[in-house]
């Protein structure tokens, strides 16, 4: 542990007291002066910490920022996210980091986070809105022994595993849309972005992306997507807490990865419909050159969209942008 | 151009004669001693050139390398190879700096090609050998519009590819056995290995990448493998152009991607089980943890192997170790 880390966890045993600089130089052996650079290098972190000539320092308020060590603490899974987590304040997309980490050999459960994307990727080459500090950006490196053939299957489990991750900790109601969408009230409150690097039969990594907006005020949505997304903070009028968020995300999404691991696709994939309004529902697929509309029946057991169109076919939609009618 | 390459086109102009260094020098406007340094350069690079005080330069053999520059002279393609031919003397494996240059942005048709690979990737992280001036190691970067689901596809095209190209060259006859391996008289001639970067219903590149064994006498086999692979020197008794080789690889290989844009998979599929002896034929299919055991039917219209085990049921495979029985 960093001598800075050392220091953090003095001032947090000091729960809401005042922690002398006397008692922290002897405790960890350092000089005053020393204890200031910590204090300063905190700050920056997003740890509000008073300091006064008497008394010392006071732990005022923990950061808000999604630091290695603040996720950890507390953080029940086996895999995901206890051996390694990167951190940016600022990068082009947790995605495009974390697949350049897989290529160099980054094992399975590694997380990239980031407080800000400059290139935040929504699916098809499309941008996702990425403000500082008031959403998710998140991605995971698998190693799955699945066929590419399977990869579809794993943007359905995480979808499911962001919307058990909305249910559990606010009272909204979810709804996932094909293929990567987390809607409330109709309105996009997270995407996921699942990349892959493969061979023919075998993959090599799966980087699966989630982009959360937790605590966007109305403003901080540029006006073109204003009637298109929405955030917790909208939706619930309450800020949330981001990491407690980002855990309880990695809880479930490890969850249903070890049960898509031991059991398959076919739990994943009744959850999903349950979580989904969709079967029912009319909607209109625009691909490249062409368009299908028709009425969900289901999702396949590859976790495809079946559509009957006007004429009644039956067709497998693999891809496309989906519009609700 | 650069000087070099306008000097090796006046030594090849006067095809068969010397070519002295009075006339290069005024020709090229550039001094004996410059002369004398691309001459080395061009001995360097395989050419095999004649001096003499009194006569000049004589371009005695063209280089066996595969240099770009040769390379494209009389290639017969609209889009491969045409642009970017990136050459090592040895590199790693042609598939990892083919991913590496797609991935920030080659365009399609980049070829990568080496003469010499150290970590040659075949199927399943195994090893392909490789050794120097003796065979072809080549990628190809492709950025189709299809769905990762469309991409087993490209490894049958290639394979098809590379069976043409042996056919039209070579009086062997060739034997593409699933899904992809190039097979002479029961031994392995060549390899594909296809891989992808994507996400869930678009990809990002595709690399094709092609280990063919041309030039290696029986030694230069590792004993391991002396029994399972054989080379077109092996098999005919000649030594084969390299360069002449790859380009008809290429040529073939563009006429069928373009073949799959227009008119999708059904013509390449139908080639390939002209081309393949599979259907019929006892197989053992070996899989992480079982084992299949049947007749192959057919191939289906994604290109997995469809095989009727001894039950009578039909299975779909999609990956696995094949062995004829």
């Amino acid at each position: 542990m960093s001598t800075k880390d050392q220091l953090l966890m003095s001032l947090k045993a000091g729960k809401g007291s005042w922690v002398s600089g006397e008692f922290l130089g002897r405790n960890l052996t350092i000089s005053r002066s020393a204890i200031w650079k910590h204090i300063r290098t905190l700050k920056d972190e997003g740890y509000i910490i008073e300091s006064s000539r008497k008394k010392g320092y006071f732990l005022r308020q923990m950061t808000d920022s999604l630091l290695p060590n603040e996720i950890r603490e507390g953080l029940k899974t086996n895999v995901f996210g206890k051996r390694d987590i990167v951190y940016f304040r600022d990068t082009d997309s947790t995605n495009i980091r974390a697949e350049h980490l897989a290529a160099e050999g980054a094992p399975e459960g590694t997380v990239v986070i980031a407080e800000k994307q400059t290139q935040g990727k929504g699916r098809r080459g499309r941008y996702w809105f990425s403000p500082s500090g008031e959403g998710i950006y998140a991605s995971v490196v698998l190693r799955p022994r699945i066929s590419p053939h399977e990869a579809p299957k794993l943007t359905l489990m995480a979808s499911v595993a962001v919307a058990e991750t909305i249910l559990s900790l606010t009272p909204l109601r979810v709804n996932i849309k094909w293929p990567n969408d987390i809607l409330v009230n109709g309105k996009k409150l997270a995407g996921i972005l699942t990349e892959i690097s493969a061979e023919m039969d075998r993959i090599h990594y799966v980087v699966i992306g989630i982009g959360v907006n937790v605590n966007m005020p109305c403003e901080s949505f540029p006006s073109d997507i204003r009637n298109l997304a929405t955030s917790i903070l909208l939706e619930t009028g309450e800020v949330s807490q981001r990491i407690t968020l980002l855990r309880t995300y990695l809880e479930w999404l490890e969850m249903y990865y070890e049960m898509f691991s031991v059991g398959g696709f076919h739990p994943i994939m009744n959850r999903w419909k349950q979580l989904s309004d969709m079967p029912g529902k009319q909607i209109r697929v625009d691909l490249i050159d062409h368009t299908h509309e028709g009425v969900v029946q289901d999702i396949d057991e590859d976790g495809f969209l079946i559509l009957k169109d006007h004429e009644g076919n039956l067709r497998k939609i693999i891809s496309g942008d989906i519009t609700l009618c």
